[in-house]
């Protein structure tokens, strides 16, 4: 950086009251952040004692920096996240269940996974259930049905969700992902798919945002005082 | 229609076992359907005794065709909504408040709030509490606090959802509406801002999807065995 | 039009000999023409004697400059088709399916049901399939099997392509239809879904092209000489 | 990947019983899974002994993990593709004719020729059959019109598929490839020609989905019982 | 209007001096006028006594609206060209070979016509002769190589161009015209076409701008002084 | 509106301290609201005694509505603006020029000049200089160059504010306007052009938003204590 | 390059009077130069000795070509900035500031806040004032409110522009960022609710493009005579 | 390349007779095809003899390719053009006077003017004349008029043409470049506002198509026999 013949500015204010403000912790989005930033937020954090820290869309380097700063943190490389302290807390509240349409659809569906399981949900995840092969999804309908809130990552056609959502109560969280190619144009198709489901009770969230998928599961589901 | 030489197919089969499977009546979307269509449905779920149905979409004609088969239905020309039995059950399950972001999104957010009531929760509609006056939003802080789930409707930059989810711990529906006009693109710009709300937490609905967002909130916000 | 100071131009040359190059007949696209224009191409049909001749996207004023020169041509409005002669040729190959998965899908469907037919093939038209019903497709199965083409005309998330290809051996022709609003962006949602079919099998005509996806079929499900 | 403090998810579940729902075998698309999970792929269908298996979008790091189980697999580097067991069944059915418009549409034109000769079909793939060039495609009329479906690759302007439907009684499969630049916008371009193309029997798939037009025109070609 | 407590602005200041400038005199562009500006125009042309007036996108307004300031002006209703002298002056230049691939492209087609006249070229339309039977474009190979200019207006797939552009040597100007529906949006599927002729020699102007084809085609084909 | 089953929500809340806090007093934004909607805000702002109010984009309906509360109040049926009290502010600040390139824009240029006036500045609207006559431009340089803010409103290519701004020190406010058609999308090329002015100093508004382009050049040239 | 049997064009022209004309000197665009062109534009500059030279989107090549020629200038790597000379000119006019909705966002403002102070103005930067935590916004009130333009660089859902225009009498620069994945389509999504902010006095700039905001903020904020 | 089971096909078929059809050459495009193709395509060019061979878009692999079959071939590194035999024909025809609005437009424009001149136009090219400095362009004036045919090459806003073409009597050929970035969107901004001109007589060619401009221009300017 430069010499500050024009100083320059600090480069982040952290919301540590985001917790008792919304019951949630704030996550740190490092992508566009250096490593050097994210190691200095991962030392910030550690001085105010956080309940839960995530850091997301961390490629190694950010993955490294944040290890240096709290050793025990994990780091999952498929998800692109690091969670601090290493250990979830008690599972409580109703299930999430998390469904990834195909294999490529797996990092956005971890993501959403541990996301939950960090905000403290209970958390299932279940791999290759695309409506290419209608009785892969409807193996899991007694699982399904014991969910109070059901991610489902798809790409492609984004077909999924519908009909998961057809078959359920509880609301479904939709994640696009931009696994495809071509007319898929990075996940638009099954983003427009998901927002045009003909089924009602589908919740849509933005292209590979596993994270927000997993946050927005666990308030669906999480405890409540009545 | 014609008359027969090779028969018109039957234009609907109602899914009647849908408030078994899934907890929730079917609605009957009229859009593209003639008045005809609609009020052969309409005396169809006569027949079947259907719990609640909802047709949305309707406009004049069609409402006029189901109070012809329906006769104590209520039509809400504001929502397009036509119910029958005309009153909503007997509240339950946590709070839906739905904010209207501007007097031109009041009827997408009346499209929910009367979804909400019919598919059984309590629910309080706020109008005109958009962005650029924040203190208009602060000002209902208490009851959005109180709120299981926070529906909002709104054109334009679509702001309100972000700056909602950052102050409350339940999940809000975003639903973008198409007030605007030039660049909004029939709804395109709220309907990106609410993908990238920058914070967690916000589930995103079609463009003057209000059945849908008042779907959604219902089930979030239902009441639960444990 | 002018007095021909500088001389109009004459408007159409039909393309006579397209059934004996192709197999098929020559259609006419009416939207764009007017009446006038219709009325004179259905004279020059009658005087050619063509064998079947389909006017397409025909408003009622069109159908009506049609049936002055051809009085026993047959009109069906859902459709938007006028065809000539009235009776489709006797049926040979194979079956052709049509599925429209809601009731607004109708119209295209009807119009790719009426274009096989007089195509030759024999073809069958189901309703209400849609995929937020599994049940209502799973109950099709065997007709679905027995078809040599099916089409699938679908709106909103245009997920209902993927599930049948994923349950037959025969291609699908897809076509997406405008039914939807908002993000369905007139078509373009399932049309991306379509393209983007976690299946392979499916074929993908232009949104609301009920005339090509029936020519499609009737050419799939052509009889043939081993 | 991790220790497993959360178990990781297993990462594919195989659909082995679609050759005998569709009759057709399921393909392996590699883009977005690693190498390893190809591999271990690989490993299980040489276990069920799979009558044919096909590895799309294939990169050199995915053909090698392949071969490392299927040692006599035979890979095809300018299609991408993996085929095992490497030498195709005894064509049946009609004949599919393939055609690239320009050199830079080969790769995805030899995908679908692979792809119809693996899945047992004759198959001839013509190059450098652009409408820049009419004579170029009239010189072909004869193999053209002895096809029971033609494949046509093209990027640009996309128009060769409109000219060659004109010319053939059989449905052409139009796959429109990300063969330009500028206004092309990776394949867009072609897309929406072949999407309205003024020729019916036009089938669309999928921008560069060499595979998937391949896989519909041995559909369309297959033997047939009557 | 108003009563001018702000005194409304003048509505147009009209470039007397373009044909001096450019050789070509300007045109008045009709949409977004009232016929009461128009009619001021046609009005303050008069006084100027300019060799040529061209009114464009006229509707029957403001076609009165000139015809009252101008009677001898001439209105060509299917081109929306509202012309003044009315007859067009001696031709000179080369030939301008006007092509509409479908009867629903003509009022773009005469609009390049008639233009092409009153700029002073010779000027012959050719109506019909789309590449889906590639006959009809060959049959008028002779008149197309005769050409200094070829204007080909089309919509839907936008393939002429490129047939034609590879036929002849002069500059082939391409319009799209909004023919069409679903994926041509509103003309955007031939615009890119054209835009990637895979010819080169292809001018590519505005979706349906017959005027601006009809101009540039009476630049290209200008007599020369060498 | 219904009978109350369940009541329906208040419409509005006006920000009557917007003045105090912003310094300009809030318009209200017609389209989308009823008449009867539009004539109870004007009702409860008299009873407040504003200091100006703006109604914009009224349609006649609107302006009837306004007027039978406010009759003093001035209609602009161009700008389709209402205002009240009917006379504008004495001017102060620097001099604001609203520039429309072309007659079709002068409704766009209109209500920006009628809001610079009612918000308190001078201002003068100049018409029909757009780029295609350079000299046009440059008749108006002195003017263009004492004032504190220019306005340029432009359809089509929207090359006038990039000119512009290369001439003047002044802020350019750049409000692209619908005008045109095809490939102007109604209004995307003009806003892209004007967002990529490789002039820096422009400041872009949304589509035929006059009323934005007025109020930020009244801001940008009000009067100032230093 | 080449030896010139061509001869190759030279480069560049510089226009050496713009200070004069504009009151602000010309900025060197780097991007799409090569370093050698850059570097001897530096050395035309040093001969002409201008007041103040900007060279925008230096990469480090870009930035050691200018440093060779102009040894004491000043490299900002996060802005990708290099200013000679040096130090900026004694600050004079109203105060500017810069808000940076996220650290991800501070390179865009980076650039904006050296350009306004380059250019002349005072100017302080603030870092991460979300609208996901409205408290971190509001306790800059009174900064924000002593500012004669403010400098908001938000990526995502734009938000913060609508935010801030609503609390302060000053114009409002919003710049949007690329900051974002998925659905911000390389912000479009903060473009476009920027565009359609429901606070006037919103002046929209190009994606990340500082050194325009900064440049227009500087222009708004000058001194004036009167 | 594979071994040969499936024998590849043979990957070009050169237009040998495009001269003689229609008066140009056929230029062979490198991108998307392999160095070995593009030299086996010079080593067939050099049997024949052809007149003149164009390589267009060469990288140092394409161009080092072409090299080893036709050594004395010239190669433009700027351009990414190889021509061949080396020297361009003697100058015919009118001049083409060739616009590159800012020094990173150079590529492109030195693309068009090398086509040119070897297709046998005389050719200047002009560099830095953007409209944020009108004296430049005016100070061509002279010049411009001179020419039969004037290219302008531009990015960002993209409004240059429409300014040139407002000046000239001859046709401007307008190649939009993605030189820009943010809302230029890889050149859609610069192609749209082309497509949009205000002035008629731009014709318009594909996003950095500097080889399809030159050849455009040398059409127009091409001698003829009256």
């Amino acid at each position: 950086m430069d010499d500050g013949w024009i100083p320059p500015a600090s480069f982040a204010r952290l919301d540590h009251d985001r917790t008792a403000r919304r019951g949630y912790p704030e996550a740190v989005y490092c992508a566009g952040k250096s490593p050097e930033q994210v190691g200095a937020i991962a030392a910030e954090l550690r001085e105010h004692g956080t309940a839960v820290a995530l850091f997301t869309r961390a490629d190694p380097a950010h993955a490294h920096a944040v290890l240096a700063e709290l050793p025990d943190a994990r780091h999952d490389a498929q998800a692109q996240l690091v969670a601090w302290p290493p250990y979830p807390p008690e599972p409580s509240g109703g299930l999430v269940v998390v469904l990834a349409a195909g294999t490529s659809d797996l990092p956005v569906a971890r993501e959403a996974e541990l996301t939950a399981r960090y905000l403290g949900r209970p958390c299932t995840l279940v791999v290759d259930v695309g409506v290419a092969g209608l009785h892969r999804v409807l193996a899991h309908l007694d699982l399904l049905r014991s969910a109070r809130a059901v991610v489902v990552a798809a790409g492609m056609d984004g077909a999924l969700p519908s009909v998961v959502a057809g078959l359920v109560a509880a609301p479904v969280v939709a994640v696009p992902t931009s696994v495809g190619y071509g007319a898929a144009f990075g996940g638009l198709a099954p983003l427009l798919s998901m927002l045009n489901a003909c089924s009602p009770g589908v919740a849509v969230v933005n292209i590979d945002n596993g994270y927000g998928a997993g946050h927005l599961a666990a308030q669906i589901a999480a405890p409540r005082p009545d």
